[in-house]
């Protein structure tokens, strides 16, 4: 049994849709990622002790800006992609996430992996992401080293200053039990 | 010259069967994993201070199941691969690893890589992991940082409680001189 | 739109193509590496503090062998490929990389993440690197925790040891402003 060329060149497709994804995120290319989501795009991220979920582009696009302003120091790593094409225009696809998020001003370090499951589906031509979830696998939360100095933080002139920052908590809620 | 879309089908399914070993190992997802070795396949681990080496299906999954239990923090990122396909249903596979292991209990922490080495068979239609060997890389091991908080194990409840698991020091020998 | 068959066997070979650089470095595989690179290779590597800029696969190599030293202890994982086919014998890549870099003499720890804009050509019919460059996107610098022991080093009997070590000073510049 082989794929046929259509379904393969889908497949690659729809990992660079999901590289894009990730670099968009730790280089604060809004224009980028703007243009990887469905409009009414659904999300529900599930670490520990937060929740993010919300419906809508827009709403994406603030929680990504208003989560690696400034003041982040962020990794996002994600490979390992396990694409199943569902229809012509619809495919499916787990990831794993393995990210780093430190708080530059409180040097608070977040460290973890998650397991990705996304829909996608080809509208006018292009795939989008309709649907992305995870679910935390591993998480530590901690100090930075106090010896350790940040010497790049590429975000740091590129991600929203503290004055052009939104409120976002309507989007995530905080409990320890989500852990 | 160009791969053929078969050759270039089964790239993909050796990358799909590998990404489904490291995601079920770190989701204890044992049916998953049941799936992905021939009867007869064979391991060799060569770590720092450690050697895994056995044969078979039922070795392998007993190793897997009893390594990564319930006081397991684990990461195995496997990615770069580099597939030689041998003959029609045979192929060679090279992968880089970067793993994390803590022991919950003791938060004694193993990071490290490593290189696989694996051979691939078709057997029955499906592409299966016939011999697997790496060597590590790199390997640094010590004490979690004190004020780092687990905030997330998902083998905590679905990994073997203690009383579930099987000595399997007869797989494994210890030895500094492996590093 | 589809790939056609060439073309995805062109990705496939250039995602070889950097997955045996990352190898090759980690590994100490100077044969390996000799052969990725077109002869008037440029690169242009923009780091925390530092900047590495020459030309030719000659200097390269020379950089290379005196960076992963047999005081080396080295990851670079690199991942998340967009290749984009640019003609039929060129084309240009995005890689994402997170490596850590320890002096085991000093355990100095260097740990960061970069994004690497590649041109490839294919020469003589192997896909070669013509120029490659990185931004670091993170990077922090300190001291290996002092509790944690190295238990693998491959470079330690596989790089060159400090007799053999050439000065390559001339091909990087050191200055807090590239950070």
């Amino acid at each position: 049994m082989a794929y046929t060329l259509q379904q393969l060149s889908d497949i690659e497709d729809i990992k660079l849709l999901k590289h894009r994804y990730f670099r968009g995120m730790d280089t604060a290319n809004w224009d980028l990622l703007n243009s990887l989501f469905a409009d009414d795009v659904t999300v529900d991220f599930r670490g520990g002790g937060y929740r993010v979920t919300f419906t809508g582009r827009e709403n994406y696009m603030t929680f990504l800006k208003n989560s690696f302003h400034s003041d982040a120091v962020a990794m996002h790593y994600g490979s390992m992609p396990e694409i199943t094409l569902t229809g012509d225009d619809e495919a499916e696809g787990y990831w794993y996430l393995y990210d780093i998020f430190i708080q530059a001003d409180t040097r608070s370090q977040t460290t973890g992996t998650a397991l990705y499951k996304d829909r996608y589906r080809r509208i006018g031509g292009e795939w989008k992401i309709v649907t992305t979830e995870y679910d935390r696998l591993i998480e530590f939360v901690g100090p930075m080293d106090a010896s350790t100095q940040v010497t790049v933080q590429y975000l740091a002139t590129r991600g929203l200053k503290p004055e052009e920052r939104q409120d976002i908590r309507h989007l995530i809620s905080f409990d320890a039990s989500h852990g």
